[in-house]
């Protein structure tokens, strides 16, 4: 009874600073955020940090693997829809841009973690969640090209091409800021951006025939 | 006629030291070369980075107003060529690509500098080259608008999407080897990559009509 109390109140802990480094994360917009912060904002002591995650890179991490299993499952799952090409390729994209202003440093911490914090991650990383994405980009476009709906296209290199145009506001957020006076994105740019660079990508993949 | 001397070797020295950070940043594909290397490779005196740059980070944000610099004034110089809007983005779409090519750690750079490591630094930097290339970007896509051949489209989104679209196979490198086994990009895979990627971005921009 003790024990499964105190498993219980670990599990608790560990999922509480998970989601106060990704809320900490998300609004001061930075992957630089002090553990003693992220333990504050979980109400737990920050040496739970090293037990559970042997340090703040191992934190940062499982938020990483938390949230591209989410990404990859979802994914997968619109990928088995039933639904015409171009639709199933715009949900996608609109939906990507959603979880990017849910999650807007993923893709900063991808790049992280893959290049510089976790090298010896990277292949695991590459295996559980980058090639299932692979795999569903070449389905949706081998399902357009077969309507004859979408051109022929490299989807190695289409998935850059997305995920590039889809994230950069995020990653580059400072632009908005410092270019053109935003602080804040509203309703209204948050609905004009996904709007319209789903339909810019969604429109360069049709077939002009 | 020694002080003269002197002043023209100084400037050899700042310069080498900005190739060869260049050169070693392209070459390891990251930005966090020792200022040992590159002091070796410039072939000077590491203690001459503190005398040019006042520090690491004086060095890389040299080489980002640089390489900058140098792009501000070829877009400027394309954006008033006389030439069909259509192909005045594809050309310049091509061009971006290539510029990253050259300068494949530059969108990391930025990125860097301004979110994290020059912030006092990041206006001058907005004003100076991303203000510039805003414009720019305004006068391609209105010159197209008016034309009849673009669609109508906020271009401080479309900046973004083109940005992104453009530099993730370059900031996200690790994709390649790891879901792909592609180590190094060669001419088939570069000439692919500017050809789909500017064809995509610019047929999404066409109007329909």
């Amino acid at each position: 009874m003790q024990t499964k109390k105190r498993e219980t109140a670990s599990a608790g802990s560990r999922e509480a600073l998970l989601d106060a480094a990704n809320k900490l994360m998300a609004e001061r917009d930075t992957l630089a955020v002090p553990i003693s912060d992220i333990a504050a904002e979980a109400g737990v002591n920050s040496a739970l940090i090293k037990y559970y995650f042997g340090s703040k890179n191992g934190m940062l991490l499982a938020l990483l693997h938390r949230c591209l299993a989410g990404v990859v499952e979802e994914l997968e799952a619109h990928v088995r829809r039933d639904m015409p090409p171009e639709r199933k390729m715009r949900y996608h994209l609109q939906g990507l841009i959603r979880t990017y202003f849910r999650f807007p440093y993923l893709q900063r911490l991808l790049i992280a973690m893959m290049r510089d914090e976790a090298p010896e991650e990277a292949h695991r990383v590459a295996n559980a969640y980058l090639r299932p994405i692979h795999h569903a980009y070449e389905r949706m476009l081998a399902e357009g090209v077969a309507a004859g709906v979408f051109r022929e296209i490299d989807p190695r290199l289409f998935y850059f091409t997305a995920i590039g145009a889809c994230d950069q506001i995020f990653s580059a957020r400072f632009v908005l800021s410092h270019v053109h006076g935003i602080d804040t994105i509203d309703d209204d740019l948050r609905r004009t951006y996904i709007e319209q660079t789903a339909s810019l990508i969604l429109n360069g993949l049709l077939s002009r025939d």
